[in-house]
C-alpha cells in the first residue's frame, strides 16, 4: 500500500518505521529534516512537503503535537486535504481535542476523504515494538479500511464511535488515569505517615475498593512494585508534562461543553505545580513527591 | 465463649446476631432499649450498663458511631477498660480516627488488656451475610486471639499491622475509593457530553489505565452495569453520607499527621454538597448526580 | 477624527454611540446587518466589510466576543492589518487572551499600524453612560494617542504597561474578583448557618482583614446591601458567564504560562456547574447559591 | 475588680500584664510556672490550680490554645464552673470551635455564671500593645458587663450576638482572609509572569474590583507594600501554622453545620502543603512562594 507520513518525531518516527518493516511504501515528510533522513534510511522516499507526501498515496497517516499542528497539516491550500487525492483514507494519530478532530474530518468528508481520528497509548516504547493501543474515531467502514494499517504499528485496535471518539476516548480515559495516581499518591502517602507499612497497604487496597490501575499496576510509592517507575527514580514512562498536555485537552474539552470537571481541574493545577518545580521531565506517577516531601 | 456485645445498631445488630448464631454467650448493651430487646430475643443475655455487659466475659465487641461514643464507652470510670477483668480481648469494629484507636488500647494496655481495632467493610447486607471484611490492627497474637470470633462475623481477616492500623487502612481505602469515584463521574459524564455511548466508554477504560473498582465494578453511568445501584435509582449501597463521614476522618487524620491531601479535601467537599442538595441517603456513586445535571 | 468602528453588540454598540455623540466621523461595521443600522441611525456610515470599515479611517475600534473574532478580523487578505493605511491606531477592547493581543499587534506593527490593547470593565451600563474604565497596554505614545478617543467612551484610562497588558490586567483582576466572591460566599453562608446575622457579620468582616471588593460593596447575601445585585434577584450586574469566560482566559494563560492557580481553577469550576445549573444569566454574586442551598 | 486569669503565653501574658497595669487585681495561673513567675513579677498573686485561681474572683478570663484545653479548664470537677462563686463573669479569649464554645457557656448556665467568648486578633504585638480587637459573642448585658476589662487589653469591641458568635466571626473572617490571600498571590504571580509589572498591577486592582485587604494592605508580592512582612523575608506578622489553624476550625465547624465550603477546603490544604514544605513560621502571606517558584 502507499502511504504518505507527516510527523517523524519520537512517536511518529518509530511507527513510520514500522509500515515499512510491514512492506508498505512510505513517503514521508517533517519540518525536521534529519527525521526525514532517518526514514528514508528505513526505506521510506523522501517528500519535500505535506503535498508533495500525500501525492498518489492511498492513505496518509498523521502524528503531530497538537491541535494547531494538525489544522496546519490538513487544512489551508498547502494541506492535506487539498493535495490528497479523493478516496484517500486519512488517519489521525495525533492526541487532539476532539472537537478540532471534527472539524478537520467535516472538510475531509467535503472533499471526499474518509478520516478517522485514532490517537494512541503506549509511549515510545509501544510505538517502536508496534504494540501500541489505538482508540479510533470514525464510520465503522473507515475503521475496517484502517485496521490492517494499525495493525502495522499496533495491537489493541479499540473502535469508539463515530469520528472525534478516538480523542474523546483517550482524554477522558486519562483524566480518569492522572486523578486516580493521584488519589493513589494521596492513600499511600497518608497510610505510610500514619504508621502502615506501605506495601501491606497496598496490598489491602488492591483487594478492595480503593483499587485502580495506578494502585495495583503503577503505584508510586517507591518500592512497592519492582518494576514500576517509581522503583526506579521515576525515570522513563510516561511523562508528566505529557500527562499535563492531556490535562490541558480535557478540561478545554470540558469547558466547551459545559461540564464542570472538579477533580480534574485540581489535578491539572496539580501538575502545573509539579512541571513549574521541575519535575516535567519524570514519570507522571512521580506526582506523589508533592505528598512524600510531607510524609517522611 | 462468654462476650460482652456494645452497639446493638444497624450494623453492631446482626452481628451481634451472628456471635450467638454460632454458639457463644453474648452479653448484649445498647443505649436504645429496643436494641437490645432484639438481641434478647436471639439469645443474648440483657446487660443494663456497660459495667454490667463486661462483667465476666473473656472478650468484648464494640460497634459503635464514632469517636466520641467509643471514648465514652472505653474509658471513664463507667468504662469498659475500668470494668473489664485483666486478660479480657476487647475488639473495637467502629469506624473512627486512628489516634483515638490507639489511645483507647493504651489505656487499655495498661490495664492487662489486650486490644485490636477492626473496622469492617460490607455494609449491613454484609453484617448480616456473616460476610464482612474486617481489617484489623494489633499484635500479630491479638489478631490470632480475635480470629475465631471475628470468622463467626465475617469472611475476610486483613492483619494490617499496629494497633490503628485497621483505621488506617479503612479511611485510607475510603478515601481512593471516594476520589475514584469522582474520578469516574467526571470522565464518564464528559465522555457521555461528547457523544460517545457510556458503555463504550467504560469498556474501553475498564481495559486501559484509567479503570478503577468504580468503572469497573460499580460504575455511576446508569444503565452500564445492570446491579450496580447506578441501575437501581442509586438505592441500597454505601450511603453518601457514611462516605463523608469516612472523609471527614481522613482529612482529620491527614491534618494531624500534616500531609496535605487535596483530592481527598475536593472530594469531602463535594460530598457536603451533595449531602446538603439532599442526596445524603442515596448511594454514594450518586455523586455523578453533581456531574450529570449538566450532561444530558 | 475618523474612526472605523467593528463590532457593534451590546458593549460595542453603544460605544460606538458615544464615539458619535463626541462629534467623530465613523464607519461602522457588523456581521449582523440590524446592529450596523442602529449606528447608522445615530450618524455613523454604513460599511459592507471589514475592510470598507478601515478605508480612509485615522483609527480603528473593534469590539468582539473572543480570541479567534480578533484573529478574523485583523489578520488575512480582509482583515484590518491588510487594509488599514500605515499610521492608523489600532484599538481592540475585546477581552481576549494577551498571547493573541500581542501577536496581532505584532503583525499590526510589521505594517506600520500602531495598537493598543483596551479592554473594559463597567458592562454595558458603563458602555451607555461613558464611564467605563479602560485597561490599555501599549507604548506610551500610542496610549497618549488613544486617550482623547477612549475618553469619549470611558472615565477611566489606566495605562498598564506594554502591549497585552491590558488583557492581563483585566483578567488577573477577575482572577482574583472571582475568587473572592467565593471566598465571601462561604463566609457568609458559614456564618449565617452558625447563627450569625449576615449583616452583622458584613459589617465585621468589612472592618477587619477578610474585607474584600465583594464583601463591602457587591456582597452576595440577599439584604446585605440594598443595591447590589444580591437584594433584586441577582439581576442585572456582571453575568456568571462573563466571569466563566473570564475565568477560561486567565487558567488558559496560566498554562500557557506555566503557572499553577489551583483557586482560580476551582472557581472556574464552581461557575462552570453554576452555568450548568441553569444560573449563568444571573448576576455572578448568585454563585452564593450554590451554598445557600445548604444554609437556611 | 478581682480577676483570675489562666493562660499566660504569648498572648495571655501581656493581656494579663495589661489588667495588672490598669490597676486590676489578678490571680494568675499556668501550667508552666515559668510564665506564673512572669506575672508575679508584674504584680498578680501567684495561684496553684484553676481552682485556686478563680477562689473570690469576681472575673475569670482564660487564654487557652485549643478546644480540648478549654473543655479541661472549665469543665469537671477541677475545672472553672465547679469552683467560680455563682455570678462570676467567664471570658474565654482562645480561638476554638464556636460549637465548644457555646457548650461551655450552657454549662455556666446552668451554675449562674455568664460567660462570653471573646477570640481576639492582633498578634502579639496587639496583645503587647493593648490594641487587640475583641470579637465578643454573649448576651447584651454581659458584653457590657465585660467592656471595662476588655478595655484594659485592646482597643475594638465588637459586639458579634449571641454566645459562640465570636467565635464564628473569627474563624469565617479568617476564612475569608486566607483564600483572599491565595486569590492575591495567584493574581499577582500570573501577572507578574504575564509581564506586568506588581506594583503597577496592584495599583490596578486596588482600585478596581479585585481589591481586598491582601492586596492593598498585607501585599504578599515582594516589595509591592514596603511594610509588609513580604518586603522583610515573611518575617513577623501573622504565622502559617495559626493560619493554617483556624482553616481547621472553620472546615471543621463547616462539616458539623453541613455548609460545603471548597475553597475554604482548599486554603486549608494548600496551607498544609506550605507547611510541609517547612514555611509555617512565615507570615502567612508566604504562601505566594508556592506560586512564584513557578513565576520567576
Amino acid at each position: 500500500m502507499k502511504i504518505g507520513f507527516v510527523g517523524l518525531g519520537h512517536m511518529g518516527g518509530p511507527m513510520c518505521a514500522n509500515l515499512l518493516a510491514a512492506g508498505h511504501a512510505v513517503r514521508a515528510f517533517d519540518i525536521v529534516p534529519a527525521n526525514v533522513e532517518r526514514a528514508v534510511a528505513r526505506g521510506a522516499v523522501k517528500a519535500t512537503s505535506v503535498a508533495d507526501c500525500v501525492a498518489g498515496v492511498e492513505a496518509v497517516v498523521t502524528m503531530l503535537p497538537s491541535s494547531p499542528h494538525v489544522r496546519s497539516v490538513y487544512i489551508g491550500e498547502a494541506g492535506v486535504i487539498a493535495h490528497a487525492r479523493a478516496g484517500t483514507l486519512l488517519v489521525d494519530s495525533s492526541t487532539i481535542d476532539p472537537l478540532t478532530a471534527r472539524e478537520v474530518a467535516f472538510d475531509a468528508a467535503a472533499r471526499g476523504l474518509p478520516m478517522v481520528d485514532a490517537p494512541v497509548s503506549g509511549g515510545t516504547a509501544g510505538a517502536e515494538a508496534a504494540t501500541l493501543t489505538f482508540m479510533v474515531g470514525g464510520a465503522e467502514r473507515d475503521f475496517e479500511a484502517a485496521k490492517p494499517l494499525l495493525a502495522c504499528m499496533g495491537r489493541n485496535l479499540v473502535h469508539c464511535g463515530a469520528i472525534g471518539n478516538g480523542q474523546v476516548a483517550k482524554i477522558c480515559n486519562n483524566l480518569m488515569l492522572a486523578i486516580g495516581m493521584i488519589a493513589t499518591s494521596e492513600g499511600m502517602a497518608l497510610a505510610a505517615k500514619l504508621g502502615m507499612d506501605p506495601k501491606v497497604f497496598a496490598g489491602i487496597v488492591n483487594t478492595s475498593s480503593g483499587r485502580c490501575w495506578s494502585s495495583d499496576t503503577y503505584n508510586p510509592y517507591p518500592g512497592v512494585l519492582g518494576n514500576a517507575p517509581a522503583s526506579r527514580g521515576y525515570s522513563g514512562g510516561f511523562g508528566a508534562d505529557l500527562m499535563l498536555k492531556d490535562l490541558g485537552l480535557a478540561t478545554e474539552a470540558a469547558r466547551t461543553a459545559g461540564v464542570p470537571v472538579l477533580a480534574a481541574a485540581l489535578a491539572q493545577q496539580l501538575y502545573q505545580k509539579h512541571s513549574a518545580d521541575g519535575h516535567g521531565g519524570k514519570d507522571f506517577s512521580s506526582i506523589i513527591l508533592q505528598y512524600l516531601k510531607a510524609a517522611p
